[in-house]
């Protein structure tokens, strides 16, 4: 019997609990629904960060020790880049800039995100399904704390290197942004709902943002399982830490606990934070305490089987 | 005394000629007025061939084999591009990509093709001006005598490998094209004018085309003066003699003498074509006979003293 498991998904930490999830469930009931906040348009190509990653890491094709981009790269037209004081910031392998040209080549010729990216995926030879949340533009745009200055997520990230404080965080275009399809359908019609140990602030919020999706998981809560990115009070990759921080949350599991538990009933948090899982059950979320720190296939697969078998799959 | 010599460009022919034009002038004198006409829009990104041709070429940069490109080049990206089925046939090098990266990146950000083709020429250390002959788009279309299918030139000439009849050559938009800036100032105040060895149909014509410039060089005609890129009945490249033929002129001197008559006052051609030089004179072109075979920097520049000498600088 088929039981479809959708995911709420960023990039780093999502695409780790994908590659544990797809050797706990066959691909093709595995649903990945994927934050497109983080896109950039750089030099005319349309960047998906948190797509590709997704795409490399299952295809085993992704960089380990960088944990972006592809193993075995070149960086040959960045470095011709430089000769005309061209933007090199973003740091756009050779057979990594195939998948911007063709992503680009094809939504000229009219293809939808959406559409792109399934052809992606297949040509890397992978059977789940992964769905941009939206095929509309949305840009998750960052306001600096110290300068005011309102810039693109990818600016902050990378060319600041998530280094400053940040005073706010938006999704522009947002309100207008139709959900990709099967996006809410797949919500609907899954078994479970797994909310990825992603960034919450830029990573889960912008999927959740896009109008429709948020009230479709809502409306799962019973079967939705959220796995926290924050251990022992950091992130393990990335600024998830310090921006709650600076937004106004905890970063803590408890802080994690508050932003998630009207849309999951069930929160797994690592073992750490044992401690706190009494509190974070008196906010009305079952608490299950688990090694959640994905560092080999066989640990991500046995977190995999812990969250699924959560959802009471 | 500053004598500026104004070159109006195709691609290889025209980019060999201004090599040897270089050693005979200074560089600040010499302005490049260059065919737009077979630019592409690939992947997002713009790619203008003849311009770039050029450029490399002076810069030393070029691909001395295959004439296009950069030397010591790699395909990584395209290499990768063809796992998704991308297009592929126009191969575009890791380094060169950077080009195109950079162009497309300038033009979204508002620059025009002639400040973004001024910066590229500063960055590979140039001092001669490369003027796209506009600004605006035009694109040359060939129509396939077998076939009746209205191509993109280089779906033509690289896709087809122009190895196909054609029935028709247009350029789209032309009509509405403005002249770049400098473009018809700088013919105007050239010591000489000269028309390179390129293709006359697809290089030359899409230049005079764009409305004020065939009328701005006709009136220079005193001090204009035409390479023949037909030697001995053939082109040296490309397939100039077949098209000549095809679209009802001569593949001959005589038949560039006809094509170039209103706007040169001289003609030059190679030692093998002597005997028609009293017929290019009774077309009221002035004929000089000399070795047009650009096979060493010496024998361009050679040429070059001759045309130069020829306009009278």
């Amino acid at each position: 019997m088929s039981a479809p498991i959708v995911t709420i998904a960023g990039g780093v930490g999502a695409a780790r609990f994908l590659t544990g999830l797809l050797q706990v469930v066959p691909a093709r009931d595995c649903t990945a629904i994927v934050n497109v906040g983080d896109d950039v348009e750089l030099h005319g190509l349309w960047v998906s960060p948190d797509l590709d990653t997704v795409t490399y890491t299952l295809a085993g094709a992704i960089d380990p020790e960088r944990g972006w981009g592809l193993a075995g790269e070149t960086w040959t037209a960045m470095e011709a880049l430089s000769r005309y004081g061209g933007i090199t910031w973003f740091n756009l392998g050779d057979r990594d800039l195939a998948t911007h040209l063709y992503r680009t080549q094809r939504r000229r010729e009219g293809a939808s995100l959406s559409e792109v990216t399934s052809e992606i995926v297949r040509a890397w030879g992978l059977a789940l399904h992964v769905l941009p949340v939206t095929d509309d533009r949305v840009e998750t745009r960052v306001t600096l704390a110290d300068t005011g200055d309102d810039v693109n997520f990818q600016e902050y990230f990378v060319k600041h290197r998530h280094g400053v404080p940040v005073r706010d965080v938006r999704f522009a275009g947002v309100a207008d942004a139709r959900p990709g399809p099967g996006v809410v359908e797949s919500i609907a019609g899954a078994a479970a709902i797994v909310i990825a140990p992603s960034n919450p602030l830029v990573s889960i919020a912008p999927v959740l943002a896009v109008p429709g999706v948020r009230d479709a998981v809502a409306a799962r809560r019973d079967h939705t399982v959220a796995v926290s990115p924050i251990v022992g009070g950091a992130a393990l990759k990335g600024p998830a830490d310090r921006m709650l921080v600076e937004l106004g949350h905890e970063s803590s599991v408890l802080g994690i606990a508050r932003l998630y538990c009207d849309l999951a009933s069930v929160l797994v948090i690592d073992g750490v934070d044992a401690e706190h899982a009494a509190a974070v059950e008196q906010l009305g979320l079952r608490c299950i305490v688990t090694d959640t720190i994905m560092k080999s296939p066989e640990r991500a697969a046995a977190l995999a089987r812990t969250v699924v078998a959560a959802a009471g799959v």
